[in-house]
């Protein structure tokens, strides 16, 4: 529920920058959004530094001084730092308005010297959210900017850190290294959910309650929030591995054609869920299903077998005058009492019988053992 | 219903125009659409002047002066000044006959020195409609028609009177900028959906009310609405994109690439809701399903505990003649009356006791507390 | 049901004349088909002539003395008949064949100098027939062949009489006109449907009975009838407009690209009622479960009520020896009967109570009234 | 069921031949398939002869000495006469292998100076089968191995017998006159099909039983069966149709054109009749329902009226010591029984008047009559 | 259940190898995997050897000995030799990696001089599972990795020891042999799951329990298992027959279309087992609502009948004061019991007769005669 109210409103939210009528390409921060923080990386194969910068200027002087660059931009909260970094590496407007509005899909885009990447992170905590990263890879330089600060590209730069053979790479081979983290990031978020798939499931089959309802639908719309996100991005990536671009080098394509195939992995993954998903609600119903019946199957025995009882004992209440012979002259016999509870007892018992037969009386509820049968043929029948 | 009633009575009018055999290209007012109101507006890059039009050949003068002109009309109330209007641009007579038919689907066509491009705007109020906008696009001409005075366009008007950029660009940019326009009003409507749905959701869970299906139907229609008014969009965006045509500037072609990323998102979040609302069915007969078995359960334990205590009443009830000492000797007993009320005592804990371990006595009713917890796994099992 | 059994029980004859091992280009008439009536119409740009043929030689001389001839054959109950004009026409045996079996699906198929079109006519009368329409195009003629005569073709007549324009246009734009005013004959057919979706519509919400399901069968049925008719004809059409030949002028092409968005626009209705008529069979389902409900708390209503009155009534009937001072002493009480039957007022009227903290007394029938506020938000909850 | 069974084991059967790690290619008879029979029929445009084969051997002789051949295998139960077929026409040993497993879907596939084309023929007897028939067509002969002895291809026989026209043809039009009887057979399959499922629509509204269940999934999955067959050859003919091979003339072509105008009706009618299929399954569970309704409605009108009843009757049946004045004094009035049976009276008028208003005593029930009706709209509303 | 943890938890300890921010083409063995065991088959036209290795610079002799080596390795624990085998056959490192992650799709993947291909094999046994097996074929040698010792490509092995023909053909046959050996292991693991559906199928119809749905589910997962393995085998195995490589010959290429073959095979006979696995549980909700209207005519019948019974009963227990004449006069009837007994018998009639012409006595239980008959239409109507 609130997941969506809350995805709703930030789309509202963003969008109503957008619908106000202003030309496209102009930047309006989101009052909202945290302010930029800058974090410059450096290197060439044999060295490297980080910093992190207050004014933009200072990126100019490490562009010229190292081989490969590498700015961070976490927050979007500063629209004129971003226009000036925009300057500075000579970016398209309409690029970084959609910087600016973080509801893009991923997508690759080429202007002259750059290529703009968007892919989208997926983040599992309480319930699914995604947030856009967007990329701009030029010869010399890799430029990111995050929603907010998060840690899904540290893992890049502790490589850099350490791995020489990385540092002597080009700045494609960063980006895809960025990318590969990003798409990385959805694993975790995909067995969060299989595990929650899982537990549905048991739940569902052992002990159905009314809240499955709401659980299964929340999951549905999560697997839709994280397909949203990963579909464009094989388009994104697909485009990037084909689309000849003098910024992406053959040895870079080959890895990228790994991350291509985690992307499909993901997708894989998220159908499989989607589809065993949708059978959980099926699963829910022939529950209910089947509790009705055996609800309606106790009413029903208790039903038939005291209605006529009761019906008897009525009969023997009537208050006929017994004056007349032929009035109830059962009610005056020696053994009259006795004989109608052996005929009551021997009615119920008959009853009994017969719901045996219909085999209304075994109880077939599932449980755990029977659930690890389920892999083997059904007994012979 | 009364949406469908309206939308369909609106077909069958304008079909009526077409099926009675006449021509193909002849152009026949619908009597009840309102009187044509042509507006002027010409610039260049340093000045601008709006005037309203009564007579069309007033155009022709001001198309000779103005490096641009942009001539709206609103209304399609009179075929004389639309046929007018056909021949000082020299446009297609079966083009002229789709403006006046506004039942097109979203569409660019190529003439010899203009383009036709026919989109679908979305208005949302008191249920959702859309109303076609024809455009003509010439190298220094954009002719526009709308089926009624609508300000979708008011703020593409405000930025000529106030960008001297955007009055630097040419006729291809205007065009743009309306069609962006126009995509730009389908968020509203959809955020005013996306809303719809968040409270339909809630209510479905947690008070479903047989009015909920002809609501459910009803946004799904209206969805159905949307769809068919952008998927046709997409492709003839995306045809300006890509179909080579000397009057669409490589410039304008950045731009709509933008415009088209925009439709894109508007699917996505049409199919997201379309995905939701499908399933929100589905959770209504859940719900439907769960009142009937708590229903039923209430009736079961009723008639399960009464009904044998009934019995035992009506037993003791009858009249067999106590003379025969076997005959109801209970009857006579003197603590006879208390032993068979505490029986009946003990057997009616004895049902509620096995109701109990059935769990049918437990409520699982959904509550907003239990939704807030939905995105949770399910408690350990 | 009978619509089936009929569509049916003519392929099944058409097929015969097939299955029967015959060798392909045979041409045999199907018996119960009308005799052919042979109409021709000839024109110049300014003149023409209407005759009917009896003797097909006849025609040779009209083809070589007017620039246009249209010859239409009604009824295909004599194969001679339509042998004789496929010498005349020098028609492939294939084709000649495929007039008489008619069964086609809409096809274009090029010959060395003409073009077969074959196109279906949509009848609604008492449900959706659909006949077939075959049509030679060559450089001087049209030759059409209709199952039945039929007065689709009827307004085309009209403008060959009236219109000097028509007249001047080659023999591509005859065969445009008249494939144009068969695509025309599906709309009324769609609004026919559209309206009885609608009236389905309604009653499904208001009052559900049980002959809707074979209704909403039927409506499907036929809406795949129409379906299987249209989809074809798009493919069609579109060849017509697409591959290159000699016979279908530029000029005409143009209108063919009408044509080609009327037949979308068929799909298009057509489409958005099948999506409406499934949800229909939902609706009805739904309602369904909704009386049942009702119906089963009504049920639970009074069982509830009158189960524990029923009990305690039978408690004072029994008949325990009221000379034990403790059996039954409520019965010597004097105000014994007073205090029982407030006791089962009590009773019920918590009862009633609890019904009604339960919302099961509120009535939540859906209204006329209520479909109307169906397209705004659900009541705040 | 048994179908099922039966298709599986035969795979099972078949596949065990290839599963055994037999190297491809290995030829190994089913043993329990019939012995081959080979009939070899030879004709130039004036002659032709029958006869039939015992040693392989005697083919040559008459290879060299007509214009074309044709050897027709009924039975594939001896690998080593297959074999020496193949060494004969020089055929691929993957093709002789495709032969014996018989299970291959329709396919056309080029060697070196054969094509080897497979479809599979429809057999409807007691439920759906498909057999396979492979084709092998060379320059002058086309050689055909059936599964078993069938008729199917009787008429193409007879045409050979009697036509000159047919004898004057190519080896390629041979093979098309094959496929195209082979196709044909499809039509009274699917006409039976056809028919069944019409009876059952109209069982499942009318008088819906148990064992609807089973027929409608045995409809279906024969339905299966037939689609299976029918889309590879589908393929398989338009890949006859449009390669470029000098085998197949461009004669022929035109005819191969009118046989895969057939697959696709055949295609057209399976289709129609899958969509009806499912449906069928909502109409059977919404009659159940309607049932279920009526069914509750009895018990609820039943008890609605006897409950109250039965419980003021009980009420008088109190045994209160009526010597207190107070104690049921409407025991003793003069008219108490009357009054009683009076008010009895009313009470259940009155509730069958509720039940009346309610619409409950109302027979919906669907009847002939109505469902004549269901093509017409629904009466007003 | 327990297998979807099984996978998922195999997949979790996969991926975290990879999660872990090592760069890609790092080597980390999984620490529970098997050891690897490495086997060598080396042959010529006339001679073969098979040895097992321990030492991989073995290999180096063999290659250059042997015109075709096949190097076999079972498990996958010891990063330490797999990177060896890489350096000796100069592997990519991203292959390589590859093979340590085993949860690749099926793919083949171009290096300069080897091609790296993936299949997945599928065992059946207590449940579907699919480890994958890694393949490199070079210009002399086939490089394969098992997850686990499997037997699946000795018929390979038996092969190689007795065909000479196998012998005199390139590497490139091998690799298509092990890949035929590969996709025939799916044949007996559909046959199972054949079975197993058939089982299920007649017990739905004829005996559903709740555990069948759980069953069914898990049915569908495996489908979906071995659907997820086989449809990218589909497009290896194509691209192996299309794209242009000289290590494939043509000889081996048509080998390769049977193999494709058999993959379509597979994936038709999955799709079918898919499609009747989804009836499956439409079948099973319908024989919830046919066991939940039986319940129900049970117990309206026993109410129907003898709640006025009761009533009636109930009325002549009343206590009314009989000195006045008007008071119950039938209680001091003559034969006021046999009248009252004798109405009662025939209320009791006209119930069941009512019942009785409504249908609710006859029972329409599916029993194994009925479904032999449900091929046939149905009986008369």
């Amino acid at each position: 529920m609130f997941d969506l109210k809350r995805s709703r409103r930030r789309h509202a939210r963003k969008r109503r920058i957008v619908t106000l009528g202003v030309p496209p390409g102009t930047l309006i921060a989101d009052p909202e959004a945290p302010k930029p923080v800058i974090r410059l990386m450096a290197y060439s194969s044999d060295a490297h530094i980080e910093v992190t910068i207050t004014n933009p200027e200072e990126i100019i002087e490490h562009l010229s001084k190292w081989p490969i660059t590498w700015i961070n931009v976490d927050g979007l909260g500063d629209a004129s730092i971003i226009a000036r970094l925009g300057e500075i590496f000579d970016l398209h407007r309409l690029a970084l308005e959609d910087v600016m509005n973080t509801h893009q899909r991923a997508k690759v885009e080429a202007y002259k010297d750059h290529l703009y990447i968007v892919c989208r992170e997926i983040e599992y905590e309480n319930g699914v959210a995604s947030d856009q990263i967007s990329m701009f890879l030029g010869k010399n330089f890799v430029l990111t900017f995050q929603e907010h600060a998060g840690d899904c590209l540290g893992s890049v730069r502790e490589r850099i850190r350490q791995s020489d053979r990385f540092r002597s790479y080009g700045a494609d081979y960063l980006a895809y290294a960025l990318l590969d983290a990003v798409i990385d990031g959805y694993f975790p978020a995909l067995e969060n959910m299989g595990e929650n798939l899982e537990a549905l499931e048991e739940k569902v089959v052992l002990s159905p309650t009314e809240d499955m309802v709401p659980r299964i639908h929340m999951l549905k719309r999560e697997l839709l929030t994280v397909r949203r996100a990963i579909w464009p991005a094989r388009d994104a990536i697909n485009s990037l591995l084909r689309d000849p671009n003098p910024l992406v080098s053959d040895h870079t394509r080959l890895y990228l054609r790994d991350c291509h195939d985690h992307v499909i992995h993901v997708i894989d993954m998220l159908e499989t869920y989607r589809e065993l998903g949708s059978d959980l609600m099926d699963i829910y119903l022939s529950s209910l299903s089947n509790r009705l019946n055996s609800v309606m199957k106790v009413l029903t025995i208790i039903a038939t077998i005291f209605m006529p009882l009761s019906f008897i004992a009525s009969l023997y209440g009537m208050n006929f005058d017994r004056s007349h012979p032929l009035n109830m002259p059962e009610l005056g016999w020696k053994y009259g009492y006795l004989t109608v509870l052996i005929f009551m007892l021997l009615s119920a018992a008959g009853m009994m019988y017969y719901f045996y037969r219909q085999g209304w009386l075994s109880r077939s509820r599932v449980t755990r053992a029977s659930l690890e049968d389920a892999g083997k043929p059904p007994p012979n029948v």
